[in-house]
């Protein structure tokens, strides 16, 4: 990747500032967990993973610059950190998973201070790697899918700047690519903050893989029109049967792909399946401002006195689902058996 | 209506500049028929059948402004104009049948130029008229398709502003309003050009009549969680067949309504249906330049370099329609029958 959507530089958090994205490369950074937090929540960062990633910095960050002899104070201050990262966005589970992961350097006994904070770094960094391998692994096992001279849509942005750096459903796409094949993206530009139309499209164009935006109510038209062989989109969260949440919009499209009898696929690490689910109806969904809708570029486009309903998300029912590419392998259904049988040991 | 679509001015054609609204009412007064047609390619005036309706103005206002005694010439000249306005927008079907109607006032033999000029002015404020007449008899034949308390979806504004002036999808919503029934009008924004958040929320927030927006990708979502009891929806073209071209992301709509066993219907005065047309796939879609999605409001927000896909149309098969109401009645399936059955004789 010619960028980098995140880096831990010691002292600070350097984050990719993906609202100022494609017009400007712009980034920011962190010097504390409280503006990695602000950067998760306004959404500077997003994409399951790679909030995951951030929030893991910003605990480490705070082990850096909490000023206390006192290993009891030390552990307070860093457990109130874990506690506002969780309350940053409510539906991506790698959030939760990556606070976990950080909570149990803490648990280890015997420690003090010093290593603790060498420790929460390590970890972070460990997240930070390990995403990316995931991610690679995610694209080996997928890129099967993809046959030469292929069409395929995506919506929101799973790419590299979803990530820590490689991409989850874009990553099956870079896979392919190394492979050799040729094949085209169909980008919906996904409102209201079309992600798909500024950082995938913006991926895609520095990665030279050809690929065309749309607006997401011509996803069903071009489906229709045959240009379209599989659908690959990213998850913020899977329940334990295979229903997905991810971006608003991806609900829609698996019905249009089920009715075009298209295959969809969700790419994603398998620290986005939520175990303790049973199934999506239980996945919170976030709410955002109607002011997303109402605005683009600080420019209102809506009447006032008009009533916005804005869900980030939505949840996909595994029926409609054709597999889900993890780093282990591609998930087939029906998945209330395979993923237990196929990932249930990696849950953590 | 607070508001005029469009009015014959005597010497001019006054249209409500549909790109500002929202934010800004303002009029443009069209003082030449080449500046109607450019209103209308430019889509400052929109709608299938305020088209048809501003063509007829912008073709009786050229008989106003030709100079010339010369009959044969002041034909000439007409026939151009008309030519030049069947060239603005390639699929409404009401532009071609308001231009043909003007035409059928130059072919009245014995008349000379002075009461030409009287004629087309005449025949083009009948086509007002009698759009806005059309227009109340489809809401009234509608609205009983609207119960107490339904939650009602519409896409792009088939409204006051796309008509003379009263509306055929919001028509049918204004006359049950006007019968005390209470409803909530949920109202897809239509990317690229946003006329849905644009202009049908601005005309029931002026009407009063309880409305939420929503961005095109979260249709699927509101259906599937009860809140949709009918879909409403205008029409630019329909076939013979009773495929209906409308704007693009009909088709989507369409496929998620019968996915959830929600009825779609149209709503489109007759002079919508081409008997011409055995099915849809005849219907020209015309496709718009790139920059309608790569930018909003004169700010790009894709990345230069990716390709664009625009096509403003797209084609509902009949078998997706569970009725199109028109100022006749509402006409249900086998459409192949009974659109000649019921409104056939209304052809011309």
């Amino acid at each position: 990747m010619k960028f980098k959507t995140i880096e831990w530089k010691g002292d600070r958090v350097r984050i990719l500032d993906q609202r100022r994205l494609p017009g400007l490369v712009r980034h920011i950074d962190c010097n504390t967990a409280s503006s990695v937090a602000k950067a998760i929540r306004e959404m500077a960062i997003r994409g399951a993973p790679a909030i995951g990633v951030a929030a893991a910095m910003g605990i480490a960050l705070a082990g850096q610059k909490i000023r206390t002899d006192r290993p009891a104070l030390f552990l307070k201050e860093v457990d109130k950190v874990c506690r506002q990262m969780g309350q940053t966005r409510p539906t991506a589970v790698n959030l939760f998973w990556a606070i976990r992961r950080m909570r149990s350097v803490l648990g280890r006994s015997a420690q003090g201070i010093k290593e603790l904070r060498a420790e929460l770094i390590k970890e972070a960094l460990a997240i930070y790697r390990e995403d990316i391998e995931v991610n690679r692994s995610i694209g080996e096992k997928g890129q099967n899918l993809i046959k030469d001279g292929a069409g395929i849509l995506t919506h929101c942005n799973a790419g590299a700047l979803a990530t820590a750096g490689y991409g989850t459903a874009l990553g099956v796409m870079y896979a392919a690519r190394d492979q050799g094949k040729r094949f085209h993206v169909f980008v919906d530009e996904t409102r209201p903050l079309l992600q798909g139309c500024r950082l995938t499209a913006w991926e895609l164009v520095q990665e030279k893989i050809p690929a065309t935006v749309i607006t997401d109510n011509m996803a069903g038209v071009l489906m229709a029109s045959g240009k379209i062989d599989l659908v690959i989109v990213g998850a913020d969260r899977i329940a334990r049967n295979g229903d997905t949440a991810n971006k608003i919009g991806t609900y829609g499209l698996a019905v249009l792909s089920k009715w075009h009898g298209i295959p969809l696929y969700v790419a994603a690490p398998i620290s986005t399946i939520d175990f303790g689910l049973d199934s999506g109806t239980e996945i919170p969904i976030e709410e955002r401002g109607g002011d997303e809708v109402t605005h683009i570029g600080g420019k209102r486009i809506a009447p006032t006195g008009i009533k916005v309903f804005n869900p980030a998300f939505d949840v996909t029912p595994h029926s409609l689902i054709a597999g889900i590419i993890t780093e282990k392998g591609i998930i087939r259904p029906p998945f209330n058996k395979s993923i237990i049988r196929d990932v249930g040991s990696k849950a953590t």
